[in-house]
């Protein structure tokens, strides 16, 4: 019917996982999170209350907020049943672009050039060179990629538009040491380019040398005008590890649209604490450059003891408190997103005696 | 700087009510209402507490939403000291249209197939026939406006998107009886026709006869597909009163582009009642229709005891135990948006206890 459902998670993701992590993906810049494209859910409470958070108006100001209450709530506030979804028309006349650079900052400042200028594009992603090598290694893309930085970007609208943007990446690209530009809008090109794009997640983890090796990754997001830091930090944290990191393959893969940056670490089991404690600093400096701990995955059982960290023990404390109020015994999702005991938990060990 | 912060409800509105009410206006249907610009909060609780929702990532899955749920609050859940708010390139090349037609419904089925179009424009207003009459009452405006219903339209983004959406909606009005459509660039046209949409609400009030006559109008928003029968039924309630409404006025006046429509009365301060219960009667309307009481002004104390029509017993009951949760003592704008105690409240009167 000409529409689509904008939110473009990994492969894999499922509608109902989507809303409890309120999750994006690649079309995030231009499209927005779950948290724009939901506009009601029916949920079960704990206590076996149904609750439908609104009826299906595309905007309301009808009493608080339950919808996005919800949303990214992780399974833990309630059982979502339905959920009454936007859509919006399909993008025309897409075309899909490609550019490489010499070094990643080059990538970096080119994407930050064209979210200044104004020209809205569909999608701007951004992957280092040991993101692409890991397309290669894969074998999940169509063809061979040059092993450098490359950015990845989608076009769409009328043919003044398209062509307009497109010329402004090129010289964009061009102004900033970028190496190779192409745009198509050939169905089979932009398979092969799009293709690779969306391969990387798939294609980090064949990285792995061993089948015991562990693969972890960072999921910040900081203000556009942070994110040059956040990725030159983020390797300056890698490169100064005083242990023994050349058994590690680590890439930064980016929705740079908005800021988001995924450092991806795979390395042996034995070093898993080590590689933690690297992603925990990279966590940290996303921080002091006001961004969060995560952009789109949640935080779980694995980020709850930083998520203090970014809204404080004020914030943490009223989640708290509404967990304690909408399930007082604790029965949905326990201890995700936070320790429902607080600090104590943490001592005693709250997950194993539930 | 070439920015803009798109949320554009009634002049004289600001930032701190706009968050309290999670409002909108005639842009909401291309930009998104304040759910969408708001990036973080910093609010003090009833205790004291000062919280800060998270910091400025353009997105994030940290946490419960409590930057939504302190949207549309009313302020009776925190008292919001600080915000971080998006902006948004300002669009290029806007146009202003103007189309006449024979009746409203002309006007919506128009509307709604420029919606179904795909064509993004930038605003898309409707104003029947009285609400024409009271722009040139009131002398708001900087011209006389052919008494007729009209639609308001904005246009923006290169000269060929522009281009070809003018044609569309030119097109479009002449297929369904449109009278005169035009459409400019100028500046001076912008602000005549812009202007006399933006003083509608003004303009309204203007049409009181006694000094004591009251205005009241509804909020109400229902799916784009259901919007004609919204407007249609709303005049057969209006019509089919019983009682003396000659001395009466009422208009309709509608974001069309996002469902919601302002249906508004004047009339003698002894017909409050009746037509307060005429409003309830178009509210019911549109929850039938599966839309809201309010899609952009709140609920306050007026549709207080309608918000469970809308949300549920069982909506209203989560909504009260978050309030007794952050605010036990009851000091926030206390009984705003629902009553604290709930219907013993409304019997034993808890405000005028207070």
């Amino acid at each position: 019917m000409g529409l689509f459902f904008p939110v473009d998670p990994a492969p894999g993701a499922k509608i109902g996982g989507m809303i409890a992590m309120s999750c994006s993906g690649t079309n995030a810049y231009r499209y927005g999170t779950m948290k724009e494209w939901v506009i009601s859910l029916t949920a079960v409470l704990a206590d076996g209350t149904v609750i439908t958070t609104r009826k299906r108006p595309r905007k309301s100001s009808a009493g608080y907020d339950l919808t996005h209450l919800i949303i990214g709530s992780e399974g833990t506030l309630a059982l979502v049943t339905e959920a009454v979804l936007k859509v919006t028309p399909l993008p025309t006349n897409l075309h899909v672009g490609k550019a490489t650079f010499p070094s990643l900052q080059a990538g970096v400042d080119t994407a930050i050039a064209i979210l200044k200028s104004g020209h809205l594009l569909e999608a701007i992603e951004l992957a280092d060179k040991p993101s692409i090598a890991s397309i290669n290694h894969s074998k999940l893309a169509k063809e061979h990629f040059e092993e450098t930085p490359t950015m990845f970007v989608k076009f769409a609208g009328s043919q003044e538009t398209v062509s307009s943007q497109i010329s402004f990446v090129k010289n964009t690209c061009k102004d900033n040491k970028g190496l190779e530009f192409e745009a198509s809008s050939d169905k089979r090109r932009i398979d092969v380019i799009w293709g690779a794009r969306k391969c990387i997640g798939n294609a980090l983890v064949t990285m792995k040398k061993a089948p015991t090796d562990i693969f972890i990754s960072t999921d910040a997001a900081v203000p556009i005008s942070a994110m040059a830091e956040l990725i030159k930090e983020t390797n300056n944290i890698i490169e100064s590890q005083p242990f023994d990191t050349s058994t590690w393959f680590c890439a930064n893969v980016g929705h740079v649209g908005d800021g988001n940056v995924h450092t991806a670490i795979v390395c042996p089991v034995e070093d898993k604490e080590k590689a933690e404690q690297v992603l925990v600093e990279v966590q940290r400096l996303a921080l002091r450059l006001e961004g969060t701990i995560t952009g789109e995955h949640g935080v779980g059982l694995k980020l709850r003891d930083m998520l203090v960290e970014e809204v404080g023990e004020a914030g943490v404390g009223v989640m708290r408190a509404l967990k304690k109020t909408l399930d007082p015994r604790g029965i949905l999702n326990p201890d995700k997103v936070f320790r429902l005991e607080g600090e104590k938990g943490a001592r005693t060990g709250r997950l194993e005696k539930l």
